[in-house]
């Protein structure tokens, strides 16, 4: 019998605000596993190469359950969507030597046999277009879906019409941006810094301004009105969406960053909703996937093996780093997707 | 020349709160017209037989457009809609003896020639169900499209889904109410007293309660949770709507007459939205109606003239009762359809 070390990154404390690094989640290098001999039990073991850090991360360590976000549990390793290489197998759809992409814990080796449980099952990835594994982790993966499937069923988008994009450098918002592009809009957006703002010209977006020194407000009453809001942070930003909305806008609520990691500001003028006659759709990828998976990996990831949608990577090398990879994802520090690359395979 | 007395209702302050009868508005009895010979420059003249008075008038007082309300003016006649009964024409759709409907000047006789100015243009109504001509204000007229129409384009109704409806005793939240158990739905309901607590249950309400003695968050914490709100309130009860909502829950945005006299409570919650992919859908009538007008018509308006669907009206006559109309309907204290009556015919 030959151990082989099992690292692995845990939730150890709930929370409030921002993540703290060595103590809201803590490596663990103690455990190991018997590759060899661990039992599959109708399932297989796969080896870790990728894990994705996103923001939505920081709502699974409050422990408030809802359909489809489950907390994580203390003492037992993070969970979120990325890549293995497959061991040994008794199950018939995966076999020695296929990457497999889904919801997987923090830790270099698992057995999975659990699938029903999950709310993707895990999927073995071809990669016809030859993209880095990493990339089904973000633009080809969870968050390429987010921009992609949410844009197609709620934007109705219009060329001419014009787009504010919140978030504009993290990976759903530059997809957003290029997607509005394609469509012929008009694009708004904002980063927290020069060089993110630059980043958003760079993809198309028309108007580009920083958040940490230029107001929301400011803009979308010189450019506004917008027909399209892809909110991320919700907040003063949401407000001064709701003030510069134009008859029959959509808002696509993605996420509410603001609120994640403070208290969530209380939003004044709801009641622009009535006369402007908007639709603000809350939406988690989740519901959308069945939907449009066929056409997201027929018609958007050949865009990105191509180079004709950009997309940006953020890669730090182990599992150590994980505590300050959620806190600069928090931060808005990481410039790209957040990756966290275990191993080559 | 004979003269005839034109009195007239006209705006006179931009209150702060709710309208003080006689000061935010005031009867002027002083005008005259000469019926036989004013001039209609291919109009026509019509004697004023009903005007209505919603609760939506409150935010024409404020003085902010969007672009479906006009504020009213100082110094001239508030408008809603009204019954006119055609005196004299120069317009070929329009005939004496016929009977108009349309947003019309708070005075006894009007000549109207601006067609294409008016949201809505003023239209001869038929009423082959026999239905009084009031009815048209209400239940058959913009409040009774608004419940029909919007109800038809976003509650997406389904059998064995939870309802709530707030202003059940208003004339839109009581259809709304009949349409929902027309369409198989279990509903909550509310309402300002025990009497008209009893008229909801009376309309088929399977939960009810009285607003001023129990919280919305109590009911809906036990009864919930609710798949459809239709809102006329927002504040604290969309508050509780939002805690109490289920997965992919819509949410009818048709007025938040808790902030019309006092100022918008601010919504803490909104962020629920993205969790439980709720569709909240602004909306205002004027949108719908092209849509659905002749279904309106063919569809629901038989229903009121049958009794298959249940009205009230709330009749005080005479042009001086406006400004206590106004704030009684503010106040919720009218029960039924708040109209003004002028003149038979």
């Amino acid at each position: 019998m030959t151990l082989t070390k099992n690292g692995r990154h845990i939730f150890n404390e709930v929370p409030h605000g921002y993540p703290i690094p060595g103590r809201t989640t803590i490596y663990d290098g103690s455990p190991s596993i018997d590759l060899d001999n661990v039992p599959l039990n109708g399932g297989f073991l796969f080896k870790t190469l990728d894990l994705a850090v996103d923001p939505y991360l920081r709502s699974m360590m409050d422990q408030v359950s809802n359909s489809h976000v489950t907390p994580f549990r203390l003492g037992e390793p993070l969970v979120n969507y990325g890549i293995g290489l497959v061991l040994r197998s008794e199950y018939s759809e995966a076999q020695p030597g296929d990457h497999v992409y889904g919801l997987i814990p923090f830790q270099e080796y698992s057995v999975l046999k659990d699938f029903e449980n999950q709310i993707e099952r895990m999927r073995v990835l071809k990669n016809d277009v030859g993209l880095p594994w990493s990339v089904y982790l973000g633009a080809a993966g969870m968050p390429g879906q987010t921009s992609y499937m949410a844009w197609k069923a709620y934007a109705k988008a219009k060329s001419g019409d014009v787009a504010f994009i919140t978030s504009g450098a993290g990976t759903v918002g530059s997809l957003v941006i290029q997607l509005a592009k394609r469509d012929g809009m008009k694009v708004i957006s904002c980063a927290s810094s020069e060089e993110k703002r630059q980043y958003l010209s760079s993809l198309g977006a028309d108007v580009t301004y920083n958040y940490r020194t230029t107001s929301a407000r400011e803009i979308l009453e010189k450019e506004g009105p917008i027909d399209v809001y892809w909110d991320n942070v919700g907040g003063e930003t949401l407000e001064a969406a709701l003030d510069n909305a134009s008859t029959g806008a959509r808002f696509l609520e993605s996420g509410m960053m603001s609120g994640y990691n403070e208290q969530h500001l209380p939003i004044r003028n709801l009641f622009k909703l009535i006369g402007m006659q908007i639709t603000m759709q809350g939406f988690l990828v989740w519901s959308l996937v069945d939907q449009y998976r066929d056409e997201f990996y027929r018609e958007f990831v050949p865009l990105l093996a191509s180079g004709d949608i950009k997309y940006r990577e953020d890669i730090t090398h182990g599992l150590e780093t994980v505590g300050e990879v959620l806190l600069d994802v928090q931060r808005g520090k990481n410039f790209g997707k957040g990756i966290i690359h275990l191993a080559d395979g």
